[in-house]
């Protein structure tokens, strides 16, 4: 018994993460700032998350980018950004998934994740992909994606750059 | 002698097969015959093809779709579209390739893929990928490909529906 309240009270002295999937006009500079801040990511990649959210906010959900921010006390941390695959029954794609550096190691990023491959058995979806590189810096996150149910489908040499591949992961989905 | 003469003749009694890769508010409807003559695919992914062309019309080459169309005699019989993978150094996707049904078999769709390929080798593209479905109707699609180079390398099981997996070809280009 008291090791459970001492639970509660810790977790209560704690913000609750929160969620939220509907999108909005500052998201476009959140998104920014938190691909940015986790260091990983160049230029290039920075602009084309920035432009799902802008994808997003000028079509609605015709753009075919979910997304689901988690914050804390009114602060956004992290998001994630999933969709179908065009042309396909059941299959979505993973497009983006990150968290501020340092609030990194919590479990925000599982959280996002989970809660992503929820909504896409919600949608019908059956198959969550998620591409990523096959370098060294990639490491931690495809052992992250395997931790979470991920499989290694398919590689695709040389893909980004000489010496990078793709990685095509895979998970089944409400199966 | 003669024989050259006989095939010159026999050329020059056939309209020469011309190429173009501008764009025209008209292709978007010719791009919608052309893919339907085929009989290969389905409203959604006819949709698709149109929209690819629209996405060029609207806002140019920022799209990164590039087409080529082959005609003869001023009529339009088939077409190409590829362009750069974003966030990849120097890898193209042809993203659609469909010659008029009754135009088939005479050489365009392999003229169309060799100068697509051309093309992207002089953007300082390196490599070629094409993503096709397992399915056993587009088994002459598939030995199309693999006869002009490409190599399947990899297969995403169950990616497009059930008992329909995606395969991706690749090919080198110049090198």
């Amino acid at each position: 018994m008291a090791e459970k309240k001492g639970r509660t009270i810790s977790r209560a002295s704690r913000p609750a993460v929160t969620l939220r999937t509907t999108v909005r006009q500052e998201d476009s500079e959140l998104v920014r700032e938190i691909v940015t801040s986790t260091g990983f990511f160049r230029p290039d990649e920075i602009a084309i998350a920035v432009e799902l959210v802008d994808e997003r906010l000028r079509i609605g959900l015709a753009s075919g980018y979910h997304f689901i921010f988690a914050g804390k006390s009114g602060r956004v941390l992290g998001y994630s950004c999933y969709g179908p695959v065009p042309l396909t029954l059941h299959s979505y794609d993973i497009y983006w998934m990150a968290v501020r550096k340092e609030e990194q190691g919590a479990g925000i990023g599982k959280m996002l994740l989970e809660r992503s491959e929820a909504a896409i058995g919600e949608l019908g979806g059956r198959r969550s992909y998620i591409e990523t590189s096959s370098k060294e810096l990639y490491g931690a996150t495809r052992r992250f994606y395997e931790h979470c149910g991920y499989r290694a489908e398919a590689t695709l040499r040389e893909f980004y750059s000489p010496g990078d591949d793709k990685v095509i992961y895979v998970k089944a989905i409400g199966q």
